[in-house]
Protein backbone atom coordinates (compact mmCIF):
# COMPACT_ATOMS: atom_id res chain seq x y z
CA UNK A 1 0.00 0.00 0.00
CA UNK A 2 2.76 2.29 -0.84
CA UNK A 3 1.35 4.29 -3.29
CA UNK A 4 -1.71 5.00 -1.30
CA UNK A 5 0.31 6.30 2.06
CA UNK A 6 3.92 7.09 2.26
CA UNK A 7 3.38 8.53 -1.90
CA UNK A 8 0.48 10.58 -1.37
CA UNK A 9 2.02 11.52 1.96
CA UNK A 10 5.13 12.99 -0.07
CA UNK A 11 2.91 14.90 -2.94
CA UNK A 12 0.77 16.50 0.20
CA UNK A 13 4.08 17.42 2.36
CA UNK A 14 5.24 18.70 -0.99
CA UNK A 15 2.52 21.14 -1.49
CA UNK A 16 2.69 22.00 1.84
CA UNK A 17 5.82 23.38 1.56
CA UNK A 18 4.97 25.43 -1.55
CA UNK A 19 1.84 26.54 0.82
CA UNK A 20 4.50 27.62 3.72
CA UNK A 21 6.58 29.20 1.19
CA UNK A 22 4.02 31.73 -0.39
CA UNK A 23 3.06 32.27 3.39
CA UNK A 24 6.36 33.86 3.67
CA UNK A 25 6.56 35.65 0.71
CA UNK A 26 3.15 37.55 1.46
CA UNK A 27 4.42 38.35 5.21
CA UNK A 28 8.05 39.96 3.21
CA UNK A 29 5.74 41.33 0.67
CA UNK A 30 3.46 43.23 2.80
CA UNK A 31 5.56 43.66 5.63
CA UNK A 32 3.43 41.27 7.91
CA UNK A 33 5.31 40.16 11.05
CA UNK A 34 6.43 35.96 10.64
CA UNK A 35 4.77 35.43 14.22
CA UNK A 36 1.56 36.77 13.12
CA UNK A 37 1.40 34.39 10.80
CA UNK A 38 3.36 31.53 12.17
CA UNK A 39 0.80 31.68 15.51
CA UNK A 40 -2.64 32.35 13.97
CA UNK A 41 -5.71 30.03 15.10
CA UNK A 42 -9.13 29.97 13.59
CA UNK A 43 -10.14 30.31 17.30
CA UNK A 44 -8.90 30.85 20.32
CA UNK A 45 -8.84 26.83 21.70
CA UNK A 46 -7.31 25.78 17.97
CA UNK A 47 -4.03 25.34 17.10
CA UNK A 48 -2.14 27.99 15.41
CA UNK A 49 -0.66 27.57 12.01
CA UNK A 50 2.92 25.77 13.19
CA UNK A 51 1.12 23.27 15.12
CA UNK A 52 -1.11 22.15 12.10
CA UNK A 53 2.08 21.76 10.02
CA UNK A 54 3.33 20.05 12.58
CA UNK A 55 1.00 17.36 13.01
CA UNK A 56 0.90 17.33 9.28
CA UNK A 57 4.20 15.88 9.34
CA UNK A 58 3.69 13.93 12.22
CA UNK A 59 0.20 12.53 11.21
CA UNK A 60 2.30 11.28 7.68
CA UNK A 61 6.12 10.11 9.34
CA UNK A 62 4.02 8.30 12.12
CA UNK A 63 1.79 6.08 9.75
CA UNK A 64 4.92 5.39 7.62
CA UNK A 65 6.28 3.66 10.57
CA UNK A 66 3.44 2.16 11.98
CA UNK A 67 2.64 0.59 7.99
CA UNK A 68 6.31 -0.55 7.98
CA UNK A 69 5.36 -1.98 11.62
CA UNK A 70 8.44 0.46 13.75
CA UNK A 71 7.33 2.26 16.59
CA UNK A 72 7.63 5.97 14.79
CA UNK A 73 10.25 8.46 15.85
CA UNK A 74 9.15 11.65 17.99
CA UNK A 75 9.90 15.20 16.16
CA UNK A 76 10.65 17.72 18.81
CA UNK A 77 8.28 20.64 18.26
CA UNK A 78 10.29 23.29 18.63
CA UNK A 79 9.81 25.64 15.19
CA UNK A 80 9.56 29.42 15.56
CA UNK A 81 10.28 30.69 11.47
CA UNK A 82 8.86 29.78 8.21
CA UNK A 83 12.79 28.38 7.31
CA UNK A 84 12.25 26.04 10.44
CA UNK A 85 8.97 24.47 9.20
CA UNK A 86 10.74 23.61 6.08
CA UNK A 87 13.22 22.11 7.61
CA UNK A 88 10.52 20.14 9.68
CA UNK A 89 9.11 19.13 6.50
CA UNK A 90 11.87 18.05 4.75
CA UNK A 91 12.81 16.13 8.06
CA UNK A 92 9.28 14.25 7.70
CA UNK A 93 10.25 13.82 3.89
CA UNK A 94 13.25 11.86 4.56
CA UNK A 95 12.10 9.63 7.46
CA UNK A 96 9.61 8.23 5.35
CA UNK A 97 11.97 7.87 2.54
CA UNK A 98 14.10 5.75 4.75
CA UNK A 99 11.54 3.04 4.92
CA UNK A 100 11.75 0.54 1.96
CA UNK A 101 9.15 0.41 -0.60
CA UNK A 102 8.80 -3.50 -0.04
CA UNK A 103 7.85 -3.18 3.50
CA UNK A 104 4.70 -1.97 2.72
CA UNK A 105 3.69 -4.63 0.84
CA UNK A 106 0.75 -6.22 3.09
CA UNK A 107 0.37 -3.35 5.33
CA UNK A 108 -2.99 -3.70 5.17
CA UNK A 109 -3.53 -6.90 7.38
CA UNK A 110 -1.02 -5.70 10.01
CA UNK A 111 -2.03 -5.06 12.99
CA UNK A 112 -1.82 -1.43 14.11
CA UNK A 113 -2.44 0.34 18.12
CA UNK A 114 -2.71 3.78 18.29
CA UNK A 115 -4.39 5.88 21.30
CA UNK A 116 -7.42 7.24 20.55
CA UNK A 117 -8.30 9.79 23.42
CA UNK A 118 -6.09 7.90 26.01
CA UNK A 119 -7.18 4.70 25.02
CA UNK A 120 -5.22 2.05 23.30
CA UNK A 121 -7.50 1.37 19.94
CA UNK A 122 -6.11 -1.87 17.45
CA UNK A 123 -7.08 -2.29 14.13
CA UNK A 124 -5.60 -3.28 10.73
CA UNK A 125 -3.19 -1.69 8.29
CA UNK A 126 -6.23 -0.75 6.42
CA UNK A 127 -8.73 0.94 8.59
CA UNK A 128 -5.62 2.54 10.03
CA UNK A 129 -4.94 4.51 6.86
CA UNK A 130 -8.92 4.83 5.74
CA UNK A 131 -10.30 5.77 8.60
CA UNK A 132 -7.49 7.48 10.56
CA UNK A 133 -4.73 8.41 9.15
CA UNK A 134 -5.47 10.01 5.88
CA UNK A 135 -8.28 12.20 7.68
CA UNK A 136 -5.73 13.21 10.14
CA UNK A 137 -3.41 14.39 7.57
CA UNK A 138 -5.64 16.31 5.21
CA UNK A 139 -7.65 17.91 7.98
CA UNK A 140 -4.15 19.99 9.38
CA UNK A 141 -3.20 20.55 5.63
CA UNK A 142 -6.41 21.81 4.90
CA UNK A 143 -6.40 24.18 7.92
CA UNK A 144 -3.41 25.40 7.25
CA UNK A 145 -4.87 26.15 4.10
CA UNK A 146 -7.59 27.85 5.96
CA UNK A 147 -5.39 29.52 8.37
CA UNK A 148 -3.21 31.30 5.56
CA UNK A 149 -6.01 32.30 3.33
CA UNK A 150 -8.46 33.66 5.92
CA UNK A 151 -5.29 36.21 6.95
CA UNK A 152 -5.46 36.86 2.94
CA UNK A 153 -2.37 34.92 1.69
CA UNK A 154 -3.41 34.57 -2.34
CA UNK A 155 -3.52 30.78 -2.74
CA UNK A 156 -5.93 28.59 -4.20
CA UNK A 157 -7.48 25.08 -4.10
CA UNK A 158 -4.44 24.06 -6.97
CA UNK A 159 -1.86 25.01 -4.22
CA UNK A 160 -3.86 22.68 -1.72
CA UNK A 161 -4.18 19.89 -4.33
CA UNK A 162 -0.72 20.60 -6.37
CA UNK A 163 0.43 19.55 -9.79
CA UNK B 1 -12.05 -0.80 -3.17
CA UNK B 2 -15.51 0.16 -2.16
CA UNK B 3 -14.39 -0.08 1.57
CA UNK B 4 -11.86 3.05 1.28
CA UNK B 5 -14.00 5.12 -1.08
CA UNK B 6 -17.95 5.02 -0.98
CA UNK B 7 -17.95 3.34 2.58
CA UNK B 8 -15.39 6.06 3.99
CA UNK B 9 -17.62 8.81 1.95
CA UNK B 10 -20.90 7.63 3.59
CA UNK B 11 -18.92 8.10 7.12
CA UNK B 12 -17.46 11.05 6.95
CA UNK B 13 -20.61 12.10 5.26
CA UNK B 14 -22.74 11.01 8.51
CA UNK B 15 -19.92 13.09 10.77
CA UNK B 16 -21.09 16.07 8.66
CA UNK B 17 -24.00 15.72 9.65
CA UNK B 18 -23.85 15.87 13.46
CA UNK B 19 -21.23 19.18 12.55
CA UNK B 20 -24.56 20.00 11.25
CA UNK B 21 -26.74 19.64 13.70
CA UNK B 22 -24.60 20.54 15.85
CA UNK B 23 -23.87 23.86 14.36
CA UNK B 24 -28.00 24.37 14.24
CA UNK B 25 -28.13 23.79 17.65
CA UNK B 26 -25.68 26.26 18.59
CA UNK B 27 -27.71 28.96 16.26
CA UNK B 28 -30.67 28.70 18.24
CA UNK B 29 -28.90 28.93 21.21
CA UNK B 30 -27.54 31.86 20.80
CA UNK B 31 -29.74 33.36 18.81
CA UNK B 32 -28.01 33.26 16.09
CA UNK B 33 -29.18 34.27 12.78
CA UNK B 34 -28.84 30.80 10.80
CA UNK B 35 -27.96 32.27 7.29
CA UNK B 36 -25.36 34.16 9.49
CA UNK B 37 -23.28 30.89 9.57
CA UNK B 38 -24.88 29.28 6.69
CA UNK B 39 -23.26 32.25 4.31
CA UNK B 40 -19.93 32.56 6.29
CA UNK B 41 -17.11 32.21 4.67
CA UNK B 42 -13.30 32.03 5.68
CA UNK B 43 -12.21 34.95 3.46
CA UNK B 44 -14.55 36.88 0.34
CA UNK B 45 -13.42 34.98 -1.77
CA UNK B 46 -13.97 31.74 -0.51
CA UNK B 47 -16.73 29.54 -0.98
CA UNK B 48 -19.16 29.83 2.15
CA UNK B 49 -20.92 27.08 4.43
CA UNK B 50 -23.29 25.86 2.40
CA UNK B 51 -21.20 25.39 -0.34
CA UNK B 52 -18.63 23.56 1.44
CA UNK B 53 -21.60 21.24 2.78
CA UNK B 54 -22.67 20.92 -0.50
CA UNK B 55 -18.94 20.53 -2.72
CA UNK B 56 -18.27 17.80 0.12
CA UNK B 57 -21.40 15.94 -1.02
CA UNK B 58 -20.71 15.80 -4.76
CA UNK B 59 -17.39 14.60 -4.12
CA UNK B 60 -18.47 11.37 -2.51
CA UNK B 61 -21.35 11.14 -4.85
CA UNK B 62 -19.09 11.74 -7.62
CA UNK B 63 -16.87 9.59 -6.73
CA UNK B 64 -19.17 6.90 -6.31
CA UNK B 65 -20.63 7.27 -9.94
CA UNK B 66 -17.38 7.73 -11.52
CA UNK B 67 -15.88 4.45 -9.27
CA UNK B 68 -19.11 2.38 -10.60
CA UNK B 69 -18.63 3.34 -14.42
CA UNK B 70 -21.66 6.09 -14.44
CA UNK B 71 -21.86 9.32 -15.11
CA UNK B 72 -22.16 11.13 -12.21
CA UNK B 73 -26.19 12.67 -11.40
CA UNK B 74 -26.01 16.51 -10.85
CA UNK B 75 -27.68 17.48 -7.44
CA UNK B 76 -29.14 21.27 -8.03
CA UNK B 77 -26.72 23.67 -5.18
CA UNK B 78 -30.21 25.12 -4.22
CA UNK B 79 -29.97 24.92 -0.33
CA UNK B 80 -30.66 27.49 2.06
CA UNK B 81 -31.08 25.95 5.33
CA UNK B 82 -29.52 24.23 8.11
CA UNK B 83 -32.53 20.89 7.30
CA UNK B 84 -31.75 21.41 3.42
CA UNK B 85 -28.28 20.92 4.01
CA UNK B 86 -29.35 17.73 6.15
CA UNK B 87 -31.48 16.57 3.13
CA UNK B 88 -28.64 16.97 0.72
CA UNK B 89 -26.40 14.83 2.93
CA UNK B 90 -29.17 12.09 2.86
CA UNK B 91 -29.42 12.60 -0.99
CA UNK B 92 -25.77 12.07 -1.06
CA UNK B 93 -25.79 8.82 1.29
CA UNK B 94 -28.22 7.55 -0.73
CA UNK B 95 -27.56 8.04 -3.74
CA UNK B 96 -24.49 6.66 -2.84
CA UNK B 97 -25.83 3.47 -1.56
CA UNK B 98 -28.08 2.95 -4.78
CA UNK B 99 -24.73 1.59 -6.12
CA UNK B 100 -23.98 -2.31 -5.85
CA UNK B 101 -20.90 -2.84 -3.89
CA UNK B 102 -19.91 -5.72 -6.32
CA UNK B 103 -19.37 -2.71 -9.09
CA UNK B 104 -16.32 -1.18 -7.11
CA UNK B 105 -14.36 -4.52 -7.54
CA UNK B 106 -11.64 -3.86 -10.07
CA UNK B 107 -12.69 -0.14 -10.27
CA UNK B 108 -8.81 0.52 -9.37
CA UNK B 109 -7.81 0.01 -13.06
CA UNK B 110 -10.95 1.92 -14.62
CA UNK B 111 -10.39 5.07 -17.10
CA UNK B 112 -11.97 7.99 -15.44
CA UNK B 113 -11.86 11.10 -17.34
CA UNK B 114 -12.73 14.31 -15.19
CA UNK B 115 -12.20 18.18 -15.44
CA UNK B 116 -9.39 19.83 -13.90
CA UNK B 117 -9.18 23.79 -14.82
CA UNK B 118 -11.10 23.36 -17.80
CA UNK B 119 -8.80 20.44 -19.14
CA UNK B 120 -9.92 16.34 -19.83
CA UNK B 121 -7.42 14.47 -17.48
CA UNK B 122 -7.62 10.80 -17.44
CA UNK B 123 -6.37 8.63 -14.74
CA UNK B 124 -6.78 5.22 -13.26
CA UNK B 125 -9.79 4.59 -10.02
CA UNK B 126 -6.85 3.90 -8.24
CA UNK B 127 -5.22 7.66 -8.96
CA UNK B 128 -8.45 9.33 -9.32
CA UNK B 129 -9.32 7.84 -5.28
CA UNK B 130 -5.84 8.93 -3.99
CA UNK B 131 -4.79 11.93 -5.68
CA UNK B 132 -7.56 13.53 -6.60
CA UNK B 133 -11.26 12.29 -4.83
CA UNK B 134 -10.27 11.58 -1.35
CA UNK B 135 -7.82 15.01 -0.72
CA UNK B 136 -10.88 16.97 -2.25
CA UNK B 137 -13.35 15.46 0.21
CA UNK B 138 -11.75 16.09 2.98
CA UNK B 139 -11.16 19.09 2.32
CA UNK B 140 -14.25 20.45 1.84
CA UNK B 141 -15.59 18.35 4.98
CA UNK B 142 -12.66 20.20 7.15
CA UNK B 143 -13.23 23.64 5.62
CA UNK B 144 -16.62 23.32 6.83
CA UNK B 145 -15.71 22.53 10.46
CA UNK B 146 -13.15 25.67 10.71
CA UNK B 147 -15.92 27.73 9.34
CA UNK B 148 -17.47 26.04 12.10
CA UNK B 149 -15.21 26.83 15.11
CA UNK B 150 -14.21 30.15 13.73
CA UNK B 151 -17.25 31.12 14.48
CA UNK B 152 -17.40 29.86 17.93
CA UNK B 153 -19.98 26.37 17.28
CA UNK B 154 -18.06 23.54 19.96
CA UNK B 155 -17.29 21.40 18.02
CA UNK B 156 -13.47 18.92 18.59
CA UNK B 157 -11.69 16.64 16.11
CA UNK B 158 -13.55 14.02 17.56
CA UNK B 159 -16.51 15.81 15.73
CA UNK B 160 -14.77 15.84 12.70
CA UNK B 161 -13.51 11.73 13.05
CA UNK B 162 -16.87 10.75 14.20
CA UNK B 163 -16.89 7.53 16.67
Amino acid sequence: MYHRSVAVYDRFLNNLSQLVAKAESHCAARAIPPEAMLTFRLFPDMFPFIRQVQLSCDFAARAAARLAGEEPKPFPDTETSFAELQDRIKAARGYMAGFDKARYDGAESRQITIKIRGQDVTMTGEDFLNLYSLPQFYFHIATAYNILRHNGVPLGKGDYMGG
